[in-house]
This record gives C-alpha cells, structure tokens and sequence, in this order.
C-alpha cells in the first residue's frame, strides 16, 4: 500500500509515548464470572476479571442470557434493517416503553450504542434549539464531547463540578439565551458525582434545558435503578437522560428518555439514528429482562455497595494509593503511563487478576490509574487476593504507598 | 420542559412535509420468514416484508441462531466492557480473523455497526495521512459523509461513477498530494454498481489511497461472499474495505479489512472505536457462523439472484417502473413522496405485503419509490401475488404504469 508509512509511523508514536493497547483475549464462562478464561500469548489461563462494566453480572444473570437465547432461536439472530425499514421488531418497541417508565418519562429511543446515543442526541438537541449556547462539564465523556462538537453552535465548559462557573456562564449568556447544560451522575473514572439538584436548580432559574449522562449509574442507584437522579428525587427535573444497556443492564445499546415531543424529533432528525441497523431483537429481549430484573430487585446493588467499600477499606489498609470515591468505582493511582502498564501486567501474568491500566487519553496525563470495579460476584477472599496481589506489585515496581492507618477490619 | 416548541415544531415540519416516519412493529419468526407479524394499531396481522436487509435470511439461519443462543447461554448477554477494558471476548477476535481472512487481508477491526465503521474509519484513515484530499463518490452513503466530515480535510465530490470526472481531480490534485478514493461497490437505493476496476486503475495511476464500502455486497457477491470487488478479482488492489454484519449476514456490526498497520492505527486512534462497549461475544458468535457458512455456501447466494431476476421480470411485465438494476435490489419508482408512502400504506393494510416506503433524504426528491430486495425465501408465489398487489395498489392510486411489453414469462 502507498501510504503505509503514514500508518507505522502512527503507531511507532504511540509505542514510544508507551500509549499503545493491546487488548487481552477473554472468555468469560457464565456461572463462573468474575473468574474468565484468558487466551495468553502462552495459552488459556483462569483469572479473575477487576475492571469489567457488568457491574451487576447481569450480563450472566438467567434470566437475561435465558431471554436473549430464546429470542435468538424464535426471532433470529438480527433486525434485518434500519428502525424505518423493517428493523423495528416487538421487542426494541417493548424496551423503549420499559425505558421511559423506568425514567418517569414519556418516551425512550433506543440507539446501537450508549456512544451514538450521546453523539446522535446530543447535536440532534443542540441543532433544534435556535442559537443553542452548550454548557458542558470539563470532565464530560468523549461520546458527549463528539455531540456537542457535531452540534455546531457556540459551546463553552465549565470547571468540573463548579456550580458557580457554571453560574457566572449561564448568568453571562443571558435570559434570552437558549442554553443546554450536558453533564453525567457518575464521572467514571474518578467514581464522583455530579450535583444533579444544584444543576437543576440553576437550570430552572437561568431558563437552560437539561441533558445528563447517567450511563455508569443507571441499574446501580435509585430505588428502581432509574440511575443517580432518581435516588436523589430529580429524575422529573431534568429533561433529557441518557443511559446505557451495556454496563449494569449487562447487555449493549445505549438510549435517551424525556418528553414525547424531544424523543420524537431526536427519532426523526438524528442521522446516526436513522442511517444504522436496529439492535437485534435478542439484545432487546435480553435487555428488557436485565432492567425488568433490576427494577424490581435491590440485591444486586445492594452487593455491589457492600463489597465496593470493603474494597476500599481492605486497599486503603493496605496502604495503597485508593483515590476517594463516591461510588462503586474504586481507582488506585499509579500516576505514570509506563508502571500503570507493567503494573497490569504483573497483575495479570503473576497474579492471574486482570486490570486494564487507565493511561491517557482515557484520563489526564500523570494521573494513570488502575479503575477497580467490585461487583456482587466478586467474595471477600478475592478482595483480600487482590489487595495481596496489589501490594506485591506495587513493592516490586517501587510505586509509593502511603501512610496505613492502623485499624482492625 | 422550557423547550418543548421547538422540537413541536421540528416534528410538525416534517409532517407539513410529508416526511413525518411511523414505524412498523414487526416480529419475526424463525422458520416463517419472509412472513412476520405486524402489530397493527388494530392488533397482529400476517405480512410478507419485502423489504428486509437480512437479504439471505441468513438471521434466521439454524447454525447463526444456535451459535447465538449457545454463546449466550455459555458466554453472556454482553461484552462487558470496551474491547481495551475487559470487552475483548474470544469469538471477536475470531471474527476478525475471519473477515480478515474473507477479505484476503491482514487484518480487520469490528465496529459495534458500518455506520460507525465508515464514520470512525474514513475520518481516523484521513486525519492520519497529511493534508489529505478525499474524493469521495456523490452518492456515498450518510455514514460516508459523516467520517468524510469528521476528516476535517480537504474533500472533493466526483459525479456518480464518473471515472472521467474523478480523474480530472486526481490531475488537479497533482501526483504528490495525498488522496483518499471512498466509494461504495452496490449502491443500496439505486441498485447500481461502482467501477471497482476503473478506479483502482486511477488510484494507482494517480497514487491514491482507496476505501470501499461493500456493506450491500458482502456475503451476495463473489465466491466466497467477499463482496463485488472479490467477483471482479478487484480484492488486493483496495486498501480497505468495509463491510456490514447486519445486512447479508444477518447480525449486526460493522468492520474494516486491510493492512495491519492500517487497522492497528485505527484500532489506536478512532474514538468511535475506543470509547464505546464491544459487540456482544453472541453476536461476534452469531456472525462468525454466518460468514462461515457463507464462505462455504453459494446455495443462499444463488437463489437471491434468480429470485431478484424473476421479481424483475414479473413487475416489469405487470407494468410497474421498476428502475434498471445491476443488483438484488428492486426499485419501483413513485417520484412522489405522498403517494409513496399512501403505496406503502395501502399494500400493508390491504394487501398483507410490507415494503417501507423511500422518500428524502434518503432519496432525492422527485425520485422517491418502493424498494423491493428480493431474496432466497421468496417463492414464485409471493412474486406473483407481490406484482398483483403492486398492480391494483397503482391503478388505485392513479399511479403510471409503462407500456407493458407482451411477452410470456
């Protein structure tokens, strides 16, 4: 090929900045998650997976791997089209029902991923709004930073989490302005929260229309899963939210819920909507059982919170670096892309625990971390290996620790 | 919510306009396709879709299905995670072999769909070649356009299979400027194909890149299903291909096949790709079967193009305007975006027979129509009761026929 050079080159770079990912073969076994088969370099091996999404393991519950099957052998494996062309099947029309009852709203739309949702909803929104101005938090996802970059119009970012940047902006843009705030509940790599009220509340008084990326919380918070705003009563304030079907629900796709007429022009204008195949059918049905499951059973959440803070206290005992977090997200710092690297490979080869190393761009430069997410699967003896496991890894590779406090568990 | 008129508006333009979409709730059932269930207003119905991108019914085919429903069962409902962190499932990476493989190429990455495959793709290739030019075809599909925007280079629109027009701006370009060919092998309203041949003769003439999406070719065209530059023996003179999991083979995702260097530089650096959960192992599984049986079987292959021939014959001689087609795909012209959708309208409910009407944007204007793809499943039959209905749906709606040859079939 001509131009192959420019490709090498392309990928020399990020081998020499020691960014370059290479993606660990899996499988996963139902009945056995967390533990997993790695496909090595050297053949299969057992180990236990720290850094998955399937925060609940609903991605392995019965009734969601039972409902994906059946309509796979019922309905088959695809939805044959475009939602406008014959890819609309029962079960995608079953599931947006779901998601807008789940979020107190009118209506829910259903995208191929939580990545296209925000990208499709959000420069869909912006582009309706006349001389929309976007506000949008400095720590926001990519998928969101995509949005608002397609969205055209003037945006301006705000400190993460300042309420009174976002204020003296709002107040600067004026009444008359038409404004979009977009920001998340949970920021998933630091595991904090934004503060949905105080949003809400200077939204509601600057006239600014309200979009929130509840991807990392939906399933996982809110007496129903409805996500961090519906625990913290404001589900009904903000007008437009987004979730996920391939985290906590265990599945994949992504969705916004909110006013029937808001979801309707997003369904009629958004051309990432428009111009994809639908979600099969099966993946539907499997994710309508996932959030049908989850509304109605607090187990799992309750799993997840409990052995997430024995996780923390077991790290922080330790003496390793367990960055304060909110919620079930649980980062240990390393700060440098190099050691963050051979710290997961450590981990994984001598170890057998499997942590990606978070390096940039995923996070800022200096602040590489490894991201823990505990889940209800994971027992009490796997947080103790792992705090084995770290501690030895971070003596071997000379990481600091800092002061352990003494106190019985 | 504050907003609410704006997206009343935008929902009441499209429907002053006539381009206002409803979807039909459609349900499959394995072993009954072409043939489904509607769920009208009025309760479910019988249909025939005549208008599925699930061209072979390769979704309902046993080996996709079982592969599907067993990975589900055994593997999961979900990937779990992007494919850096803990989303790279055993069955994806097969996938990839195997459409490298298909291809005859390197290596190849799947995307969660082609839409995203050509966004992400085009717009990572582009950014990283210096002071790109893309020439891109006119009738290249949304998604096309999208990742072509999303370069943020230099771009260049030839006249639809205009090889002459093409090569006066590679000459304008001159020899030393970089430049990215993207064109599409079957272009899905149309029906028509690009000069596969005549343009990698240009690009190596005029040292261009070249980028093919095959999407309405793979698994249809070419001994192997590789798509219409394997049919053309064009297959190692095109950089890169993209291909599509959820039209011919039945599943959903998207990919790209080429040299390893380009596919590791893409797989590095495209956020649509990074930042977004992996394909489901069970779809991967599901697909995986798909390509394989295809690879193998000419049968599916075989029976789409007799009964696409045959639905020809029969409509033409019947008097209806279908438009001249290189491919599958029938289109039967309208010109009328109304009248399309009462056409569509009137052979659902009063005929049993679903086909999605095409009006703008998805088509010009003026050149609205019924798009008919007719595959292996379709019986001589359902051909024949197709051109009645068409028949009395055109008299009815005052629609004009052509002058009918006499002929027998």
């Amino acid at each position: 090929m001509t131009y192959s050079h420019f490709f090498d080159k392309a990928v020399a770079r990020l081998k020499d900045e020691r960014r370059y990912r290479v993606f660990a073969d899996l499988e996963r076994q139902v009945g056995r998650f967390p533990a997993a088969t790695w496909h090595s370099p050297n053949g299969p091996r057992d180990v236990v997976i720290w850094c998955s999404n399937d925060y609940l393991g609903m991605g392995h519950h019965p009734s969601v791997t039972g409902a994906m099957a059946e309509a796979a052998i019922r309905m088959g494996a695809g939805a044959g089209g475009t939602r406008n062309i014959s890819g609309t099947s029962h079960p995608i029309v079953e599931l947006e029902q779901e998601l807008a009852d789940l979020h107190g709203k009118q209506a829910a739309l259903v995208f191929t991923s939580g990545y296209i949702s925000n990208q499709a909803g959000i420069s869909t929104i912006a582009k309706l709004i006349p001389d929309c101005l976007i506000l949008s938090d400095a720590l926001n996802h990519n998928s969101m930073i995509e949005g608002v970059r397609q969205a055209g119009c003037e945006r301006q970012i705000f400190r993460h989490n300042d309420m009174a940047h976002l204020e003296e902006l709002l107040k600067l843009a004026g009444p008359e302005r038409n404004k979009l705030i977009v920001f998340e509940s949970v920021y998933s790599m630091d595991g904090d929260i934004g503060p949905i009220k105080a949003i809400c509340d200077l939204a509601e008084r600057y006239r600014a229309m309200t979009y929130i990326d509840e991807v990392h919380a939906v399933g996982m918070y809110g007496p129903r899963g409805g996500g961090v705003a519906e625990r913290d009563g404001q589900m009904d304030r903000i007008d437009v939210i987004e979730g996920t079907l391939g985290k906590a629900f265990g599945v994949m796709g992504g969705y916004i819920a909110g006013d029937a007429a808001v979801i309707d022009a997003v369904r009629s204008h958004a051309a990432g909507f428009i111009f994809t195949t639908a979600l099969p059918p099966a993946v539907a049905a499997a994710a309508l059982a996932s959030i049908r499951h989850l509304k109605a059973s607090a187990t799992e959440r309750a799993g997840q919170q409990r052995q997430a803070a024995r996780a923390k206290r077991v790290l922080s005992l330790a003496g390793l670096p367990v960055m304060d977090s909110q919620t079930h997200i649980v980062p240990v710092m390393v700060g440098d892309a190099e050691k963050c690297k051979a710290a997961s490979d450590r981990l994984l080869e001598r170890h057998g625990i499997y942590i990606q190393p978070i390096n940039y761009p995923t996070v800022p430069i200096g602040t590489e971390r490894l991201r823990v997410t505990p889940g209800p699967a994971h027992t009490d003896r796997m947080i103790d290996d792992l705090a084995g496991a770290l501690l030895e890894t971070w003596i071997a590779l000379d990481l600091p620790l800092v002061a352990r406090q003494e106190a019985a568990e």
